[in-house]
């Protein structure tokens, strides 16, 4: 084995946990633009979102400040898996016999097994010091599900979970998961709603969606004063909490004298993305660095390399403010690609303003080149990826090989957003070859656009 | 929150990974008693071992030296997830409100999900180091297996698993992770073998047994000289490398001034209970330390509250020497617990002669409350325990409360051997309520035993 200059794993000390999270907005040329109102198409203020967040959250949604304190009680929970390790892979590297340095920081070690946690322990904390006795959400695969359940139990706060049942029947330790953390699960569509009863009247067979499962949850908020709603991705708020990542990453990084001419995350609604990627984006405005920083998206939903830049609903149905974002169209519907956190039709409004500014680049990535790129990673680094994490590994190993072939000492960061335990099942299908790539068309997509031309919806 | 006075989790620097192992057997008051053969009742020695093991092992497990160094080869495989980190469970104190401390090291960051890989690698090793191409072995619940499976591949060692039918079907996500690591997989008995086509032709559905596994995995090793046999727990070379666990929890205790007043493993064959413990059952013999070490076993499998101390076969069928340890018999047949890996009749013979000696002690854990303590812990600390793991939280919770009563700030380490991603189905049945516990009754053992009289195994 060569002669490791410094070690595997560099742990920043836990009283240097970031005291306060970073907002993107304070430092971009162009601010996002405001979300509107689907009818009015006037800026939706804070009132409109009250019966569905607490004011906290609100606030953060339409912060321009720089730095917001993390809220002590929510660093104290952060610690119990906090600051959570940057790994230098070294055995990776050797695999790839590249010059290249390639760090990841690695989420997988929260109580949920991803970053999900950062932003579910943040929104249960507010939701609680508002009085808030009840919780609802939806979530696909179950990440998101499984995070806000821990994060809720420890602030005694119930939580109503509405699982796509499709994924529900296929991913059943994940139901048992929330359980454990106290959280309720029914598959989506359910009983529950009025939304899910309609639906199941006309379809008792319906498999569910992320749209319908966003619409029950939204609805039982929206009925109850004592019940909001809570977001996994997509917004501001959340992608402020996971900026932890990648402040960590940074003073990690400056430990062993390190940083990274690429920065690489994948790219579902844009948490994980944002988590790792934005203070990084702030030294390219604020300081003229030359880092590249890449989202990856599954080539069977590409809404950043081949969506258009214009208002959308965030949800399938339409129950949302309209977004200023890259989009499919909301009525996109995503393969069914065992990377079930990446199939989301839009991105958010900070990201997709930073995508069309130029400040970030995106690229896509075929299924069966992640589930390769996992492998080899579980093969050299000894963990096993989350399915969505393996489209940030693809990236870096394509941005790897290339030093190689220039002869590049670059230094490459990427986000490993989970493990990838309670996906073994999606493995053992590509080991089996029982998973393909999955082709859009330009068709597909034009389609689905000309329809938010019939609504209406604004192009900015 | 309270005031903490440290780090909640406390890390080793990577180059103070200990540079070599602990052997107990230096210390040992009482040495442990030779196994012997079954047909000449004679000690067993290095030539009837050599078909199945690498010389370099069958040296370590007859060593007398007190340190036997750690290959670097193999210490640098080690950085991958170790030194793992000791961490203080202050909210599952705070949620017991007592005054003990509590500190547990945390296996679970290993590749595999447990210790197992601790031993794996260092097997793997040995065997590369003698030119051996191919090694079999068998798994119960798929820890081992998976630990095997990883380590063989880094050295270019061919591997076959031999797992329990009955596993293999309940827990694919174990075959997977196997397969991710080249690991070959059979469900046992399978027609790879003279044992398991003579099973199968009286037989088809037999469901399989660790002890025939064990019998093919031996049988193909023995047939082919290229080919040699790993063992997972039980054996004096397996412990050793396990003390790693010890020799690091140790160092991270005095990282903090403290020392334990308990230590708890949870006990199968031995070796995560010997990781954990060696290093202070040392100081006890040495340094005259007080401290209580508690093996834990589930009370359907009592070998060491119940058992009796004499020469009995490794295995079900009878292929290995006779050792000298606590047991109920060869062919008890463990109630089918969750906790797979705790389903052994036996305990290896450093452990046995050590409880005889009265330097450790045993305690025994119905199923119920080991599943209610796994899901305490989990909302409390954030991590969800192996099966086999919440029997080390039951004792710890049980000596934590005791402290409480007594009003005494004693300090408790356990070992948390390993998470429960892959067992969610165990803890699913445990919430559904379909859990029980098993008794086994003073009879049932008793006409165990008398077939250990029957064969005229000898009583030391």
């Amino acid at each position: 084995m060569s002669t490791k200059k410094h070690p595997k794993k560099i742990y920043l000390p836990e009283d240097r946990l970031p005291k306060a999270w970073y907002n993107m907005v304070a430092d971009m040329p162009n601010k996002p633009l405001p979300p509107l109102h689907p009818a009015t198409k006037q800026p939706v203020g804070p009132d409109d979102l009250a019966p569905l967040f607490p004011m906290a959250l609100i606030q953060q949604e339409v912060s321009t400040e720089r730095y917001i304190e993390i809220p002590e009680p929510v660093r104290e929970i952060y610690k119990i898996w906090r600051p959570s390790p940057l790994i230098r892979a070294y055995n990776l590297e050797k695999a790839l016999d590249t010059p290249a340095k390639i760090y990841y920081k690695y989420e997988g070690v929260s109580p949920a097994g991803s970053h999900k946690p950062n932003t579910a322990v943040a929104q249960a904390f507010y939701n609680a010091s508002e009085g808030v006795k009840r919780l609802t959400t939806e979530t696909g695969a179950g990440q998101w599900g499984s995070a806000l359940s821990y994060a809720t139990q420890l602030f005694d706060i119930d939580l109503q979970v509405f699982m796509v049942k499709v994924s529900y029947n296929q991913k059943p330790y994940r139901k048992t998961m929330m359980n454990i953390w106290k959280g309720k699960v029914v598959p989506s569509p359910s009983e529950l709603t009025e939304t899910g009863r309609k639906i199941l009247a006309e379809d008792p067979d319906n498999p569910g969606s992320l749209g319908i499962a966003i619409s029950e949850a939204i609805e039982m908020a929206v009925k109850d004063p004592q019940t909001k709603y809570a977001l996994g991705s997509v917004l501001n708020h959340v992608l402020l909490h996971q900026t932890v990542i990648g402040l960590e990453a940074k003073e990690q990084m400056e430990m062993v004298d390190a940083y990274p001419d690429v920065v690489i995350g994948c790219f579902g609604g844009g948490s994980n993305f944002a988590g790792i990627s934005f203070p990084f984006v702030r030294d390219k405005i604020v300081e003229g660095k030359q880092t590249r920083i890449i989202a990856v998206e599954p080539q069977s939903c590409p809404k950043l390399t081949r969506g258009q830049f214009r208002y959308d609903f965030g949800d399938t149905i339409g129950m949302t403010p309209l977004i200023p974002m890259f989009t499919l169209g909301h009525n996109f519907m995503p393969p069914a690609i065992h990377a079930g956190g990446l199939r989301y039709h839009g991105a958010g409004a900070i990201v997709s303003q930073l995508l069309k500014d130029g400040l970030i680049e995106a690229e896509a990535v075929p299924q069966l080149e992640s589930f390769e790129a996992g492998i080899l990673f579980a093969q050299t680094e000894g963990i096993i990826p989350a399915p969505e994490s393996t489209h940030a590994v693809v990236q870096t190993v394509r941005e790897a090989l290339k030093a190689k072939e220039e002869g590049k000492e670059i230094t490459i960061l990427f986000n490993l957003s989970g493990h990838g335990h309670i996906d073994l099942g999606a493995y053992e299908q590509y080991l089996n070859q029982h998973i393909h790539n999955y082709e859009v068309t330009d068709e597909q997509i034009a389609e689905n656009l000309k329809v938010l031309d019939e609504m209406g919806f604004p192009k900015p």
